[in-house]
């Protein structure tokens, strides 16, 4: 039943990707030759004026709350771990899990109860279950950690029933799915973010206190990547990633999951934040041969991965260009055999940082200032960390590294959200930067579809982008 | 006098870089949306038939030279290392230099007559002296180590007067002289290498070596750069690169220097012999900022490098597409305050080998098959080398390194070019290759210029690379 209806969804969401960009309300995404080389003003090109009954979300601050009430959809291998941690997380109390698996749920439920001494009500009643859990809980937010194509109308619902909605990335799969969670967003003003952990790596966060400091002094390109082998998802056959992201590989081509590497890159830029903004894009698939040679050697003849017939490039390159001139390398890779990495290069006139999972920093302001030699290692490294570790990471880190979850990264970005709710503050990564860095999912498809045409981004925020501040450096 | 005269050229050459791609022969640049995907026609689409007194040179074998005569066009900071290094290979004789700079044409002849007994015969007399001297000495082979813009012109002319002409990277400036070279070597029947050292480097051979065993299956992707921080250049106000490569960055915006990454990537690939060709290239440069940085802080208001207006992008990334779909990766820096690299990064279905500076491989059939992880460093390399490295770095390797010359690299070319000539030999490198890896220059000027417009490589052999066996692993 599940798989599907699922699967009939999944394809429904398919024929939005063809058909979708068409009709968004955005400016054509084929630009002329000897167009104006002023790139202010092309992105908001065709944007439709946002309605009367909305108001812009970069900065909102949502009235307090104490304490904040949240409702779990999709409790597996990401959202069982959510879970957990947020369970132990001051002010939070886990009111209903919803999961179509119900052993996935009563997990789920058990270990909140155990924690806290609170059973959460679980809802397992088929697909449409967390909207009865919603319409029942009335819960502050929603936390959504589901197959990809069920995250825009989950939050886009959250949303419209009173929740705040915090989603796992990306945010959405095409262009029209992101106009309508900001519309959404901003007609029920109430936060969506897209939940980037890998902002909240210690690194990641270094690099960004560095860059705040002027230490590679102005910036000019960057390197995002997502490298990270798991054709051995495939295994999991009916649940887990293997059972729905296969499908995305033999129905798109593109950067299909670009987010986790371009977050942290985007907000050292400032991207839709005063500063700087996406500007276009243009990307290139490689042959796509890993999944089909996997499938041969790991499933017999005639088992449903060897009846697909994989067309998403093996990698993914691409390009980003933003207003201000920069360029941002976007990678993207889960088939060939190769090692991990994020790249997470950020580079400015007076120097570079660059690394996961091996940071690697030099220019003129670090060490010796001999920037032909990379400082690396943790010897070379410890007067850098010693200097310049993020004031987030010095007050959470400790505690993150024990509460585990991608080495610390989720539980700071959880115990983040939290505060912010808490707080009334801004969060650290709103709805518009989601959309930009979920977007180039679906224009890099569209690049590679036409062959490494250029595409626009649309500019999500309507021309707001330049009133909202810059993520400050928390404390 | 020299130095307006160049300058004069310069800005010749120039107008050529914006009027020439229009004129060119070969297919419109700008594609349309929803072309056909089959990327196999597109390459010879508006290319001239060759002309009825021309033959394709893949493949060329020359008549044997027993003794082979050479003449040095400019021995500045390039052309001696090469005319020293020529001087003690065998089956050489240096017959003339030529150099706008009297004393640098006296220490090269001078080095020649101490190392050989033999005194070559010094052309000082002007720019156009090396015509006079190729005349007067009807040498086999020209050696042209001179500024970028001299170089089709001299090869042209080197041909013409019945010498095979060899070439400093890049091979021209724009396609059009690109075409002029390939039509002259076609209807001259003489050789015209672009001398790319690289491709000759022990990590190069040796990956070109396993690629060919088939360690990383079939190849899907690529990574080559030139990321080499030269500003220091500029303290050469009057003699040296600074002296003329500034005044490119100031009239240019692209990738000016790519062929170093690109050839051995290009070769491991089979680029232009038989499987598979450079289709299109999208480009974009980062912002200009470094040079103008630099020149305010290291010269005087009002000094030549102080009124230049630097155009050119510090940093420029592009992407090529083959004909066989795979991507390569181009980035550019000659600015910038970070670490040399060269990426030399080449990826397969099973494995991937990377890196200048250090190398690193990994792959199913490498080390223990546990991809997830770089085997680098001496230790973990040694097994490596001991089976890979390439049988040409075995026979030359050890007295390459002690010869010097970007660490034996230029030895080892060399001495190639003088083996293939002297045995009657098809080149390593034939002039397409030299053409296509050339042609990145003006199509990533061109694609930046139009913000990102693919770019068409034309098809400079006009179909005859399926004829032109890969280059062979080498004994």
């Amino acid at each position: 039943m599940r798989t599907n209806s699922s699967r009939r969804r999944f394809l429904q969401q398919l024929s939005l990707l063809s058909g979708g960009l068409a009709t968004a309300s955005f400016a054509h995404a084929v630009p002329g030759i000897d167009q104006p080389r002023s790139a202010h003003s092309e992105n908001v090109e065709g944007v439709s004026p946002r309605p009367i009954n909305a108001g812009y979300m970069g900065g909102f601050r949502a009235p307090k709350i104490d304490r904040v009430r949240i409702c779990m959809i999709g409790v597996g291998e990401r959202g069982f771990p959510h879970t957990a941690q947020l369970s132990v997380i001051e002010g939070v109390e886990i009111v209903g899990i919803c999961d179509v698996h119900q052993d996935l749920a009563n997990r789920a439920a058990e270990y909140v109860h155990k924690k806290t001494g609170h059973l959460p009500a679980a809802y397992c009643n088929g697909e449409q279950d967390y909207l009865r859990m919603i319409k029942d809980m009335r819960p502050d937010a929603v936390i959504i950690s589901t197959p990809w194509e069920w995250h825009a109308p989950m939050a886009i619902d959250a949303m419209n029933n009173g929740a705040h909605a915090f989603v796992e990335v990306p945010l959405a799969l095409t262009i029209k799915e992101l106009w309508n969670i900001i519309d959404t967003s901003e007609r029920t003003r109430k936060h969506c973010m897209m939940m980037e952990n890998v902002n909240y790596g210690r690194d990641e966060l270094l690099f960004l206190n560095m860059v705040r400091q002027g230490i590679i002094g102005e910036l000019l390109h960057g390197e995002a990547a997502y490298i990270h082998e798991l054709r051995m998802q495939m295994k999991s056959e009916n649940r887990g990633c293997g059972s729905w992201r296969n499908y995305h590989y033999a129905a798109r081509n593109g950067n299909l999951y670009p987010t986790h590497g371009l977050g942290p890159v985007a907000q050292y830029m400032n991207i839709a934040r005063k500063e700087d903004l996406f500007s276009r894009i243009v990307s290139f698939g490689s042959p796509a041969k890993g999944r089909a040679a996997y499938a041969k050697a790991n499933f017999p003849e005639g088992h449903k991965w060897n009846e697909l017939e994989y067309v998403c490039g093996d990698i993914n390159t691409s390009i980003i260009k933003t207003n201000l001139g920069r360029t941002i390398l976007v990678q993207w890779d889960e088939t060939s055999p190769r090692p991990y990495s994020r790249s997470n290069l950020i580079q400015g006139t007076l120097g570079t940082l660059a690394g996961y999972p091996e940071p690697m920093v030099a220019g003129e302001k670090l060490g010796d200032g001999n920037y032909h030699k990379w400082l690396k290692g943790r010897d070379e490294l410890a007067p850098i960390y010693e200097k310049y570790d993020h004031p987030l990471y010095k007050r959470l880190g400790d505690l993150a590294v024990k509460m585990g979850g991608h080495g610390g990264m989720d539980f700071i970005m959880l115990s983040r959200i939290v505060e912010c709710l808490r707080n009334g503050e801004p969060l650290d990564q709103n709805v518009y930067e989601g959309a930009f860095w979920s977007a180039v999912g679906p224009l890099s498809e569209k690049s590679v579809a036409e062959n490494g045409m250029p595409q626009l981004f649309p500019d999500f925020t309507r021309g707001d982008w330049k009133t909202t501040e810059p993520l400050s450096i928390i404390q």
